[in-house]
């Protein structure tokens, strides 16, 4: 199982009653953090998931709606007790960004691992693997795929059969052989797993079909609701609401969810169905909207 | 006549309630900004007297709940249509915590001019002089001091008597002299102006009783309301509202507003009377309190 909440979902600059745009995902004992703007540590709060658990920040890019409130969130991080290394990622030059940020939090109480990721890059927390992708924006981009994956089933009926004492089953379980036989032999199919695709300020592109393809929850930007504004949303280098859900139809995404939206769209929700005629499964998100995704036999 | 308004009026970090100490003065057709944290752009807007007008943003130090929220407010200033320029001042060190900041505002459509300041320097913004003098914190710090001078009445009765022409007057009230006649012979005695304090995150001492000296409004941190905390004061170089008072006692302010409050102070008002025992016109800062000040006989 996997939580996820937006803690934000505005565009440019935070609003009185809209934070800038921001995702908070809760698996186990973790938080992953998914882009800190002016304002997400106080969300943070507010949506009442803690904070000393966030182990991991992704950065989509170096705008300021995107990481200015890195210093403020890292520093209230410090005062919650937190001790163990924390790891922000992001694209090339986030090392420079982070630390001209950091002029004002030039102590922690903590190490901060900053990694500039490429495609190709990973790395796994506990067993959620994290992703990217290059998008295309103004500046250099990332999007990030979250991807738990699941064991195949033990059956018990198999193990009978096969004449295995009960307490072996555990040594199956964990991946070891008993005799001849082999774990697959008492497992049943593959079993999908959970994954999400987090992608934001970027044009939408086959790099990015290929990210999140099967994702269970597809975050995507949907800067413009209207289909007018689809050449501001090239020029821009952001997605419209449309665009958004014909890449969440491309990739077989399960569902989307549209957060980041302009400062000039105080109701995104009026525009739902340009997205949900290419792509029914659409939510238009509002902060601390929060979903629990659960495997799909459980 | 000179506005303030309490932007925030919390310390360390803002909070879903309170926004971290800030202030904002109007005079004429400028906003000059008091310390700006993270999420000061937002009380701003919710504040209502615009974000284009600020010429001038007074730094007290560079702890973050001070000047993390510096890039994005230029940004959104930049976004206003802002192209004169815009003046940061702070103690020694702001240029580095500003251009470490602004890794995320690299490119503004103004001027930004940035300037160290230490005792002694001042600037002046139309009629309004701005002045500072160091306070006592774990890292430089500044204290200001707005002061609108107020010019003498023009006696028309003594300028008639001296034989001056009417049209001749306009010169006298400028300043010049008109025959044999000085300003001063048809000028009426010395009018006291209007003056504001500015002080936070510093222990008391006798820099800042001069420095306010005779303010109709003293703007002072009262981190911690019970007279208990008095050596967690000093510990961490705060006041408490008992020695904010007695600042205000000391340098003959007219008012005290008392802002910075502790996260663990929800509610400073319970606290008011430490402060009103020594000093009786105190107010308990809230966020988006407004006050206007005017010359005396208005």
């Amino acid at each position: 199982m996997l939580d996820l909440a937006l803690l934000g979902t505005g565009a440019m600059l935070p609003l009185p009653n809209r934070w800038v745009a921001s995702a908070l995902v809760r698996y186990r004992a973790h938080l992953v953090l998914f882009d800190c703007g002016e304002g997400t540590q106080i969300s943070v709060r507010s949506l009442g998931w803690g904070i000393k658990a966030i182990d991991l920040i992704l950065i989509s890019h170096q705008h300021a709606d995107h990481i200015a409130g890195l210093p403020g969130l890292l520093l209230t991080l410090g005062n919650s007790g937190r001790t163990e290394p924390v790891h922000v990622v992001g694209p090339p030059r986030i090392h420079e960004v982070v630390a001209g940020l950091c002029t004002v939090a030039p102590y922690l109480p903590f190490e901060l691992r900053v990694a500039e990721w490429r495609r190709g890059d990973c790395l796994t927390l506990d067993d959620l693997r994290v992703t990217c992708a290059e998008g295309v924006h103004h500046v250099p981009c990332l999007a990030y795929r979250l991807e738990l994956p699941r064991s195949p089933r033990f059956l018990p009926e198999r193990a009978r059969a096969l004449g295995i004492p009960v307490q072996d089953w555990k040594r199956l379980q964990r991946g070891e052989g008993v005799g001849d036989v082999q774990p697959n032999d008492v497992m049943g199919p593959p079993r999908a797993g959970l994954a999400v695709g987090l992608v934001t300020d970027t044009r939408p592109g086959p790099a990015l079909v290929d990210l999140v393809h099967g994702v269970d929850l597809l975050v995507c930007e949907g800067t413009f609701g209207a289909d007018e504004d689809q050449g501001r949303a090239v020029e821009r280098r952001h997605m419209t609401f449309r665009e958004a859900a014909m890449l969440a139809r491309d990739a077989h995404a399960r569902q989307l969810l549209l957060t980041h939206f302009s400062p000039a769209m105080p109701r995104p929700e009026a525009f739902a169905d340009n997205a949900r005629t290419v792509f029914g499964n659409t939510l238009v998100g509002h902060d601390h909207l929060s979903l629990s995704l659960r495997f799909s036999d459980d």
